[in-house]
């Protein structure tokens, strides 16, 4: 396989569009949720990120980016307004929506009336669920760290609230994400499906590992 | 679809693996690369993370996160001590090894042999890159945030190498990790290959979104 070799300064003198769908592609394949919030002035928000990575599970901590403000961005200063927020995974059904919602609508428009999602009001969560979502977790505000070197903010927040299908929802704790038709993405614009490889079981050292999809 | 609903302390009465199996599932689909690193000791070290994100494109940044320590880490005292790494996505011919380097190998044995991938030196770059590895990123550490909440360690660096396929980069930047056979994971353990539903267009305001896939 032939490879394209590229270094620092090839990287500092692509175009600056190209250099956003580079460096975006590089980091793998990315998680990508809707993130529902409600403004003070009781405004619905939606907006799909790309950004969401688990942090820890004790506490059950989840951590987002968020891009170089201005512009400001509505899920951030209702995030940080309300202290509440959803995120919903993304399925087959639902990403062309998902992904329109990253269009600049005014902040008085909520993004589910503009693309059609259904917003859910569930257990006194003060954030609207995206009710076409079908592994949907209520997430309550902890902490910012501002992260100087780019001018970005990681948002880092407890997961408090969370529904799954049940039959996604495994013995051992494990989640199956792809039976309940999560996808992923690359980049900035592209979506995908998955396919089960395999689940390898805990690696020690001089032991063979094996699949361990049998306890399922 | 019936769903199972967990609160807060539904969570916390978990069991403790139990409960780190369904946080670590609930983030979505992660990226999973190979680190590549060398010790002072010059001996060359090799482990899986699903902790990786992107965390911006000018400059080329990329971020991951490290667990609580102790134990003490390899590739975080290499990280530090040496300023440089590797990155090396997984696909579907290597992830069994890969999934190996998450045994607690002494610090005195490299990865690369005892899972039998092979370390590959090129472009003056200090660390070593994995030669089964279809997309490889060098990379220069910058930064390091201690994440108090939770005593987690965001490291950032610097993407200053570029190694990938060359029918995998398209025109506008975009490189094709599915093309590259590279694979994502969910949870502790599960890896899936991915198969493209679109890419999209730009999304704006009353405007369709429509397939970019025409521009590959």
């Amino acid at each position: 396989m032939k490879k394209t070799y590229l270094n620092s300064s090839d990287i500092d003198h692509l175009d600056k569009q190209k250099r956003v769908h580079l460096i975006n592609s590089l980091g793998g394949f990315k998680s990508v949720s809707l993130i529902g919030t409600k403004s003070d002035a009781n405004t619905s928000n939606l907006a799909v990120f790309s950004s969401i990575f688990h942090l820890g599970a004790n506490p059950s901590l989840i951590a987002l980016i968020f891009r170089p403000s201005p512009p400001e961005r509505d899920t951030f200063r209702n995030i940080l307004a309300t202290g509440f927020y959803t995120i919903n995974h993304i399925n087959e059904a639902i990403y062309q929506q998902a992904h329109q919602t990253s269009a600049r609508y005014d902040s008085d428009i909520s993004e589910f009336d503009a693309v059609g999602l259904t917003p859910e009001y569930k257990n006194n969560f003060q954030a609207p669920f995206v009710k076409e979502s079908h592994i949907q977790l209520g997430i309550e505000f902890r902490e910012k760290i501002d992260i100087t070197i780019n001018n970005t903010a990681m948002v880092i927040g407890e997961i408090v609230q969370l529904y799954v299908p049940e039959d996604c929802l495994y013995e051992d704790g494990f989640i199956d994400i792809e039976r309940a038709n999560t996808i992923t993405c690359s980049g900035l614009d592209s979506y995908h499906t998955t396919k089960r490889l395999d689940r390898l079981s805990y690696a020690k050292p001089n032991k063979e590992i094996t699949s361990i999809l049998s306890i399922e």
